[in-house]
């Protein structure tokens, strides 16, 4: 199977004005931040996709909806689990005093962490310690559009749909209490991702993007993703040997130095935090407010 | 929610002999290890219940089937990500030579794992290097049964719908190439499940059963479930802050000493090896032959 050539090159899944069900649109001003401007308050207008999910978009049906709220692209059932690659940035990889790895480091995160855009918190639960120890790390996702194993560099991005942008949220103290990642980053919504999903075809190449991670307007991370120590085709056709990467799979892809647990001193995310993972050009910005789990 | 009293105790997932889709049936002869009778080629019988899935089983119809053969009792759409829990077994520990885990260690394999119990093959994938690196890892499995969250260690074992006998198949030279575990323990189909569920009511405190990994008949993994540094209560506790394990979540509770990468010379499954994982009383025999991708 060969992914027929898309009709679309921007799409976002989104509660429409009208209400009722959530739908699948491409914005219909092609320069619009969506994130950015749903933060604003500002109108976001989408021409309606007949097909009921961003994996199948279908086609255009001509009809123009204004967005109520943007949701994550990929529903929590779509995406099954989450691939995170650590470590995959030079300069974080210095921040954190860790070696180079030698081959794509792989952790998971359960569909479960599946996040919203803005205006869905993203909660963070008692156990992370919640004054001292939440954390960001802007990322760029891959989604993936059709199953891939033992796929070669090579032929590697034909099998991804699009990327987004995604927040891999981190419980630093849950992180260094054991060897594995895992727990610290599995909580539910602590992988927003969104809004927009972009066509490879206006990303041929994801080392001429550049992404900005900022809490609240400051910016804290900032770096071209020329900067990836193992290269989004590299990532997938490691992490498919022997195994199914199957439509709607996910795969954040690092983060960039400049995370809050790294820095001195400290800075978390807490009840009220904004957070921002901007990655230009054409991705846009993905929104998260953070409350406390009460 | 609560989950209403069980009309069964013990539960497969199977194809009949009289042909068509999998079902869900309860075998007729209580004190029959399932697994094992498959591998020999027993006659399994079992009462068909009217539901489609272990999770909604449903009513005994009354009707008698053979099985043609056992299936994992969760199918792959039914499990989301499930849940490890690594050097979970004091003398596992020690033959590591790794530090006793402060919490429970949680690390993560995709559903795309989830395998099937004997005449399924396990497939060992080249990446692993098929001669000398992957190994067993015989452990018990929870399965949880409604939507757990925050909940605490004295209410846990009211989410568990039942336990099965399962095996972390895992590469030890994928596993100690990077410090996360995910990749080398993730491929299709290394985690295999099975054959049967059985409920709480059977065995009310884990602690009492012994369980024994065999390669190709030879005792390899011999020991009491009461030499588990984190109990189940504990495990589902603490995995749960902050985080849904929804119906279907299967969570492997760690391995005892005994693995072959431990050993002194190493052993590992080849093509044609057999392991089998019996966990007794009541939950039986997970039966897997292994095979190199081609």
């Amino acid at each position: 199977m060969s992914i027929a050539p898309l009709a679309w090159k921007r799409l976002i899944r989104f509660i429409p004005r009208s209400g009722g069900q959530a739908l699948i649109g491409q914005p219909t001003d092609a320069n619009q931040d969506v994130g950015l401007a749903s933060r604003e308050g500002q109108e976001i207008r989408a021409e309606v996709f007949d097909g009921s999910s961003v994996l199948q978009a279908g086609k255009p049906t001509g009809k123009i909806e204004l967005v109520e709220r943007l949701l994550s692209p990929l529903a929590m059932h779509e995406v099954g689990t989450i691939r995170c690659i650590g470590l995959n940035y030079q300069k974080h990889a210095d921040e954190a005093h860790a070696e180079v790895p030698k081959v794509p480091v792989l952790f998971m995160k359960p569909e479960t962490a599946l996040g919203d855009p803005f205006p869905a918190p993203t909660i963070i639960p008692k156990f992370t310690l919640q004054h001292e120890s939440a954390d960001w790390e802007s990322e760029l996702a891959v989604v993936i559009g059709k199953t891939a194993k033992n796929v070669s560099e090579a032929e590697a991005l034909s099998y991804v749909l699009g990327y987004t942008a995604s927040n891999d949220v981190s419980s630093r103290f849950s992180q260094f209490e054991q060897s594995q990642w895992c727990f610290s980053k599995s909580f539910d919504g602590a992988c927003p991702i969104g809004p927009a999903i972009v066509s490879t075809e206006l990303i041929p190449d994801v080392s001429a993007l550049h992404m900005r991670g900022l809490k609240n307007g400051k910016v804290m991370q900032n770096s071209g993703l020329d900067d990836l120590i193992f290269s989004v085709p590299k990532i997938i056709s490691f992490i498919s040997q022997g195994t199914s990467l199957r439509p709607g799979t996910i795969i954040l892809t690092g983060t960039p130095s400049g995370v809050g647990g790294m820095m001195n001193p400290k800075e978390h995310l807490r009840e009220g935090d904004e957070f921002a993972v901007e990655i230009l050009p054409h991705i846009g910005t993905l929104v998260n407010r953070f409350e406390h789990e009460k």
